[in-house]
């Protein structure tokens, strides 16, 4: 038992949200208090799971009248440690995985208005189920809540296409710090009628209030897809396919990935089955889809003239195109194996890092000689969205190194790669967040002008401090 | 002259932007004072034209010293008279229109930076130079400007398949009320670092700060084009062609506008020239676009078949499909020709609204039986971009009617038009704004809670209330 809470408190929640929704036992807690990556270990006071908004509401109002510190959770999928109680035991937990109901599905409104809970998986089913598409997707996918990916603006494979989860949505409904509800759930396109509240709340992590549902946009169902793999020499050689694919078929570039060789043998050496698709080994590599809502071939034939015309350019040197579904799910797969080889390859260094797309080369030409020079041996395992300017800007110790050393060494290494990319315009955390994990590191790049702004509207909507203390600022 | 500004403090602004760049005579004042649809006459202290971002936040400090109300001004197009100084001949205008350089274009990065000064069409045909489109389209873009586009979210006919202007802009450069300067000029697709503040100035209509500069996303040009006119019997049949021509074409559906008979009749009665183009008459019409960065006919032969598929279903009755871009054009000003026979026809009561797609049918329904039975005779001039929900929902008097008793009834007009819409779950503004115009009316359909917090950001940012005083709230 957990006894931080007074009796009379506990007994308070209990009877908004029943017995049975508020947990106190060491061992009940456990899964809301560790993150799934299993960096992060706080411990809470309780968590509570209400049920609807009026329970979420209810359970602030008392919480907040008490100067309780409450940490919003979803799926607990969180890269940051954004999610998770800090070692206090005086936070409490509200969960939102019960607060799930699908409210309405608006087809010819192409949008669906659904709460907080629900599954990122069973939204993009129900979207599906409705002939339609909703576009967020990501590696978590099948436990991540909607209310998460919204107060983290979750990014993903379909930014190029479609944008992040902020662009993904058209209203909200917010339980406020103090356990008002504001009611923003418009199903509008055009709303011109004063501030942008909804995008306040977007990308905060839970720290100005918890999001309780939403209005999401769907879209046309793509029925075609088109898939290569073609090798270049340079990153900056990758650029030019891109503007021209861009320019001769629009929006339909749904995916353009850089790859290094670097992970491409990571691949070949970790995961079973994974095989070379080139007869010759490159340097760099780029994914390239197409997707369409037409049906038929003609993706397919835009995709090959266009590549065709790249190589009689010189631009790239090989390519093979998917001649099925099943070898672009192949080909996908390379480039989804990447963490996982580089996982079991030993001890890494993470960035997710964005640059203006002009600047990918730029960055890793830079940050690949500045660590060569420091750190002998080091192995840049560099891929990622190359289309948004999201790049997986990661780093494996030298074979010869030994873990301990090499972690000990990730200050200077994260020094080095983040100050190349705020030269270059860039941002340190461009889909996962500050969290816990680069709340303090944030305050080097941002200007003490931002960082003042963003304090400023925290203290305005949250001015005890209870909404996820110690995240973001 | 304007004597109101003590001499001491005009030489100060004479200082910071040249003597020429300060008016204070009336004659020079004027064009800064008064709406370009004359419905607001105001009287400014002095008007102010900085050449430079430094000299906005220079002129900002001086008059935020004195504690005078500031009236940010770009083209001056408001339909609301959002960039007009009220009558007190307190205020100052700074006008950003000298601030008008491009700093920057980055093709790669699909991204233009530029001032706030920019007028709209130049940098339409910047973007088009670059061999890219910058696709916000409006009335006025041959004299607003960026920084009010930006300033006021500003909509046009772009916004079903690009967005708002929200939705075009990746980062903003933003001189504050205490005249300190937020550099948020980054261009980039990704960016989870804390509070997103480029949404908070963004529709603020200049009450928080004045944004000088901006990232400006660019698309990929259309190559083809392929344009219809279908006749419906309803605003509901409408909505079938539109949810089969997005499922078979996805976001190519770049126009979707309703018009009724009334409109065309208009048009053809003070137009010039104008001509129907069906051989009947029909109670509605849709117009319909669709573009692809594609060259060729594909487009028309999808077009073709999705208008002769709801033909075979009895949705469309007659469609005219344009064969050449002429005739498009011609289908086009059938369209934007209908204000202007309006205002030829005589008096009218304009309602820029927005509901869910799903809610075009209702709105159009119940309050044209609603106004009919109040005032017999009143004409419903409803038309507009369908696709998006946002109606212009506009009256003009019946034929009998003298037209100052028909604007004395617009009060009771304005009050069915929008309870419904706000029944239906609408906004009383889709594109305008609210300026001066709806800045009381706005209170009765936003919940207290959305304008407290509203209230509370302002007086967070704009402690002194000198930020466009009197606008938006």
């Amino acid at each position: 038992m957990n006894d931080r809470l007074p009796a009379s408190l506990v007994d308070r929640l209990k009877e908004i949200v029943a017995e049975r929704n508020v947990i106190t036992d060491d061992h009940g807690r456990a899964p809301f208090e560790n993150d799934w990556r299993d960096q992060w270990h706080g411990r809470a006071a309780a968590v509570v799971k209400p049920g609807s908004t009026q329970e979420v509401a209810a359970v602030v109002k008392v919480l907040a009248g008490e100067r309780i510190g409450i940490v919003p959770q979803g799926g607990n999928t969180s890269m940051c440690g954004g999610s998770v109680p800090d070692e206090s035991g005086t936070q409490v937990v509200v969960s939102l995985s019960r607060v799930n109901r699908v409210r309405e599905v608006d087809a010819a409104n192409n949008t669906m208005t659904v709460e907080a809970g629900c599954v990122l998986a069973s939204l993009q089913e129900l979207a599906d189920e409705n002939g339609r598409l909703f576009p967020l997707s990501l590696g978590a996918e099948g436990s991540c809540e909607i209310g998460g990916n919204l107060s983290t603006n979750a990014g993903g494979t379909g930014v190029l296409r479609y944008g992040n989860t902020r662009d993904l949505v058209l209203g909200l409904e917010v339980v406020l710090p103090d356990g008002r509800v504001w009611d923003g759930l418009r199903g509008l396109r055009k709303d011109n009628t004063g501030y942008d509240l909804k995008h306040l709340f977007v990308g905060a992590e839970g720290t100005l209030g918890i999001i309780t549902a939403a209005v999401l946009k769907l879209f046309p169902k793509p029925r075609s897809v088109a898939t290569a793999l073609a090798a270049v020499a340079s990153p900056a050689a990758a650029l030019t396919p891109l503007a021209n694919l861009r320019d001769a078929v629009g929006e339909r570039v749904t995916g353009f990935e850089l790859i290094s060789r670097v992970c491409v043998d990571l691949v070949m050496k970790h995961i079973p089955g994974a095989r070379d698709f080139l007869p010759q080994r490159y340097p760099w590599y780029v994914l390239v889809e197409l997707a369409d809502s037409s049906e038929g071939h003609a993706l397919a034939t835009l995709l090959e003239q266009s590549l065709g015309a790249a190589a009689e350019e010189g631009v790239i040197l090989d390519a093979v195109i998917a001649a099925s579904q099943a070898q672009g799910r192949e080909l996908w797969n390379l480039r989804e194996n990447i963490s996982e080889a580089q996982k079991l390859d030993g001890a890494s260094i993470k960035h997710d890092v964005s640059v203006p797309v002009s600047r990918v080369p730029d960055l890793i030409e830079r940050a690949g000689a500045q660590l060569a020079a420091k750190f002998p041996g080091i192995r840049i395992v560099a891929f990622g969205h190359a289309g948004d300017g999201n790049i997986h800007y990661n780093c494996s110790k030298s074979e010869r190194q030994e873990a301990k050393q090499f972690f000990a060494e990730s200050p200077q290494v994260n020094h080095i790669v983040y100050e190349i990319v705020n030269d270059l315009g860039g941002s340190i955390s461009a889909e996962h967040g500050l969290g816990v994990l680069k709340r303090d590191e944030i305050k080097r790049y941002k200007s003490a002008l931002e960082i003042e702004l963003m304090l400023a509207i925290k203290r305005t909507l949250d001015p005890h401090g209870l909404m996820n203390p110690g995240k973001v600022l």
